[in-house]
């Protein structure tokens, strides 16, 4: 484990930078690698980055002002990756074993680089990243910090989660003072719905059943409804916390037909309820507040399993 | 207009001080009254609140730690209250013509009592609130900052609004540094829908017509709905926002049918659209982002003619 002023004093004795983000691009590491990759670029060095998966469309504002640069790495920076096997192919195999610094917020991070920054009590790998480059001397103007902002509202949910602390809004504040769009960023991420999505939920507002006294909603999700609605995963995002978010609901219950059959159910609950308590009958797991397990039943009597299962739990509560 | 340091010296030097909250009331109106209140009786002064509507149960804990007070009083305040009109029934009566202090942040306040400081820059009231009782050198306990927190979250929603300076997040980092739970708030605030809105929101979401390559789209709400969901005023939040949240809409049009006949038209336009251009043609008026008007027809004629104007708008941008 290194400081933050120790990566800082690396990077500013290395050139010809590459910077990985995690498969499955996120704005989190998308947002770090972009800063930092501005950042250097600013300072004179070169800097690139690359991602095992495709920048959805989403995200592409990110790398407004990333200069495109192509070359032979002498360092390698891995950013918001707990593990190597995030990396995705082909980045494993290229650079799995060769890399230099890694700077993360992941508590589960494997330290995997010669040189590890990991500090779980940061809201988003952007906020370190944010204190790299004040460290480093670069000027964080609208883009980097756009960049910066992004990865932090999207790791807090637009700071609604409990890992946001009063670092996450002074940073906060920080950024927003360059001038950049704030209100734009967040309508992109949180208020902004695709077709595919709006079809879907009204479909699965369509299934809720509520049980105990409404403390309980379940919704289905069939491959049906993908099918119909041509939903990719990105456009169910949200969908499983729709039963628990209705008033009075403790426990939210998503049961989804798998492509390859059997169903998947989520749980998402409230306190005192312990969610992964309950998966944990059926072989599952998860946290308190969301976990999961699979069944290879009907619907009807994975439905009627869980249920009843939740039921024996609240009587117990 | 008096200067925040002002206020602060003149309340220093009063007792037995009646503070108003506006009718309908928010989580801003409330959560200045509240705070002022503790921050007052903190003083050992005595303070009570006042509004001419029941606090709903959403608000009720925003007077935990206040301690209820029965007095005449000698000096009245207002708190977030633009009019003296939004006092409502019977507070304009009793005191429309008696408040010495008024703290807002509308930009449209009337300047309606012997003292008044209105600062329109400040995304929330709270945000004065905040200053005020640190000048004051009231202590910010958790109770007080929950009650600030409160306000600015539900003003600029969940920090999302362009209303959002360096300043509101500054204050934000200072309140949860106290150890209130911030993300138990805006999960009761942002995430939490009653069964009555989860119904009107199903029924509302099988309306959407789409027109003009999908930039807009319209839903409808009808008296049946709300008759047949049972659902208040309060339920009703936030389905006008669901049309321009799809991807691709530039404008969202909500048909309400009233209650006394005839439909409210709401449009939510994102730029560079003018809602409040289309509207003014029907003799409505608004904001470029959120307008609305009124027609006296059917539904179906309300909505061609809105549909057609639309049309005509989106042909000349």
């Amino acid at each position: 484990m290194i400081s933050l002023n120790e990566a800082a004093e690396y990077l500013r004795g290395v050139d010809h930078i590459l910077i990985l983000s995690h498969q499955f691009p996120d704005g989190d590491t998308l947002g770090a690698s972009t800063a930092l990759c501005r950042g250097l670029q600013q300072l004179g060095k070169h800097a690139m980055i690359k991602c095992s998966d495709e920048i959805g469309p989403k995200y592409r504002y990110l790398f407004d002002g990333v200069k495109p640069e192509e070359f032979s790495p002498d360092v390698v920076v891995a950013v918001d990756i707990a593990d190597l096997t995030l990396l995705g192919e082909p980045l494993v195999s290229q650079y799995g074993k060769k890399i230099d610094l890694c700077i993360d917020h992941h508590p589960s991070n494997t330290c995997y680089a010669a040189r590890c920054h990991i500090d779980p009590k940061a809201s988003a790998t952007c906020e370190l990243i944010y204190t790299l480059l004040k460290q480093m001397d670069v000027e964080i103007d609208q883009l980097i910090a756009a960049s910066l902002y992004t990865g932090i509202t999207t790791d807090t949910g637009c700071f609604k989660y409990t890992n946001v602390t009063p670092a996450t809004y002074r940073i906060a504040a920080d950024l927003v003072e360059t001038g950049m769009n704030a209100p734009k960023i967040n309508r992109l991420m949180f208020d902004t719905k695709s077709r595919a999505h709006m079809e879907m939920e009204r479909r699965v507002v369509d299934t809720i059943e509520y049980f105990y006294d409404d403390r309980v909603a379940v919704i289905v999700i069939t491959q049906k409804m993908i099918a119909e609605t041509g939903a990719k995963e990105d456009d169910m995002e949200g969908l499983s916390s729709i039963p628990r978010q209705i008033e009075g609901v403790l426990i939210g219950v998503t049961i989804r037909e798998k492509a390859a059959g059997g169903y998947k159910i989520s749980l998402r609950a409230q306190q005192p309820v312990n969610a992964s308590e309950i998966c944990a009958k059926f072989g599952g797991g998860g946290h308190a507040g969301a976990a999961g397990c699979t069944f290879n039943t009907t619907l009807e009597e994975a439905k009627t399993q869980m249920v009843s299962a939740i039921g024996e739990y609240l009587t117990k509560l």
